[in-house]
């Protein structure tokens, strides 16, 4: 069992789905990955800020899974991030309502000492000059950083970015902006190009088709997605994907491919599961009796013997 | 080994992609589900049209590869089907410049007596009321009809479309054509819905996100696509798959779920084949040792250990 970090907004977030609507729900990328990676076994330990009006109750969610929230400060002069988001009917398409960055505006994170033997390091997408940061205050550099990010930053911040992705080992970004980053069509020319800014993995997204795993040393993995019946809410699967990759690597302690293979798996199982409820619901309950049975799901969905 | 009969257009074709440009070669459907076919040790026989113009070596080039030519009529009095287009820089899109039916528009299939006892028939995607008229001119039905069709059809002639489903065991279509043909945007629900017409099974191809098979009882498989370097042509490619599907199936004799699981494998092999040089060529020339190469190529792809 390895030490695993996670950096991550942590936010109020607002969802309309055709399948119902929330109130202020406990939201941003943090709480995806964080229960996601505590459902493999593992005890994060969370980079984050919220306001002065983030209830109680929502940080206990989090505590009773153990994550640690020592890394978490309480911005008393502001209030917390805000998102919210409705998705169209057939659930493929998402408009943003509103974005309240509030306390993440002036962000400044703080690595606790208690998190510096850190194994792994998730950092979840935000700004990439924050991402760095956080890296650069680890004393002795953890053995596997993982960095999620998305387009925003490739048209924004596209220096800070690419300064950012040159100090980790796995990317995960989904196949558009694979091609973005690269200006490469073909995945798996896209995928050298992005790899040879000094990955050792990137895991490109495919959203309802999977995800694909690329290495530096040219091996390849295809995992499907799951055929899901009912979608209730996609919020957060990206995020409950990286949390489970993560997790699933902390627990396992290795970074071999074949370990990296599985750890997408996991991943894709907590994405789908994610999807099942609103917000981060169902990655709050489910057992470890219904995480084996969905791996083995995922096994007989593309096993076969010619 | 059973005996699989092939109907579907015989064409020249002129195609124009990235990679070059080709005068008028062998085309249409038939010579990719064909040659695919041949190359999974079965003798098929095909059942199609051509004019007055065709060569005798584009012939030869189906008959060398054990093809049965005896269902292929020879309308003297028009010229052979004749279809041209050029794809554009990302090879994600196709413009037709050119199709002349020919002999096609006044096609009549006529099925030998020497093709009476298939056991597999597969039907190219053609008219839906010529596809009926080849199954109805079989006295015994064949144990598997594996139907593949297009939008086109359920656009310009819903009702007979309709009808041929209903007569069928497999259809083939992508996932824009299964949410067309249903109704359904999820894929789960419109997959149950094609289904619930009388088919055993219904393959969804998704492109270079690979394709679904849904059982009549509630079973599925995902294959992934090969992760393909260069794509040199596409045309063909569904045809291709469509071949390698049902000479698997022919070739082994059985039509079970785990057959047709690895049944799915072997279309996307030789629909990957296809792709990486023009028209048949390499459908024309791949090897045993080739194929069970690429089968193993979708094996590491897809295989984890959890």
């Amino acid at each position: 069992m390895n030490k695993l970090v996670i950096a991550g907004s942590l936010a109020f977030d607002a969802i309309e789905t055709p399948f119902g609507k929330t109130d202020k729900i406990i939201g941003g990328a943090s709480p995806y990955i964080s229960l996601a990676a505590s459902q493999l076994g593992v005890k994060p330990q969370l980079v984050s800020v919220v306001g002065n009006d983030f209830p109680e109750e929502f940080l206990n969610i989090l505590s009773s899974k153990g994550v640690d929230l020592e890394g978490v400060k309480i911005d008393k002069n502001n209030k917390t991030m805000f998102w919210a988001g409705i998705y169209n009917e057939d659930m493929n398409q998402r408009t943003t309502l509103k974005t309240e960055l509030n306390c993440f505006e002036t962000f400044s994170p703080e690595v606790p000492e208690s998190y510096q033997d850190a194994d792994v390091l998730m950092l979840g997408n935000i700004t990439p000059s924050i991402q760095k940061t956080i890296i650069e205050q680890f004393k002795q550099r953890p053995k596997m950083i993982i960095m999620d990010t998305m387009n925003f930053w490739m048209d924004t911040t596209p220096n800070e970015l690419e300064e950012t992705i040159r100090m980790v080992d796995v990317l995960t970004i989904n196949d558009e902006e694979a091609r973005q980053l690269s200006g490469e069509f073909v995945l798996l020319k896209a995928a050298k190009k992005i790899l040879a800014k000094g990955l050792k993995y990137l895991i490109i997204k495919k959203g309802d088709n999977g995800a694909l795993l690329f290495s530096a040393d040219g091996k390849m993995f295809s995992a499907p997605a799951l055929i899901l019946d009912t979608v209730v809410d996609p919020t957060g699967a990206g995020d409950s994907f990286a949390g489970g990759f993560a997790g699933y690597i902390a627990a396992k302690g290795k970074t071999d491919f074949e370990t990296v293979k599985s750890a997408i798996i996991a991943g894709s199982v907590m994405g789908s599961f994610c999807c099942e409820k609103f917000g981060t619901e169902n990655l709050q309950v489910i057992t470890e009796e219904q995480i084996k049975a969905r791996v083995k799901q995922f096994e007989d969905l593309t096993s076969f013997k010619f």
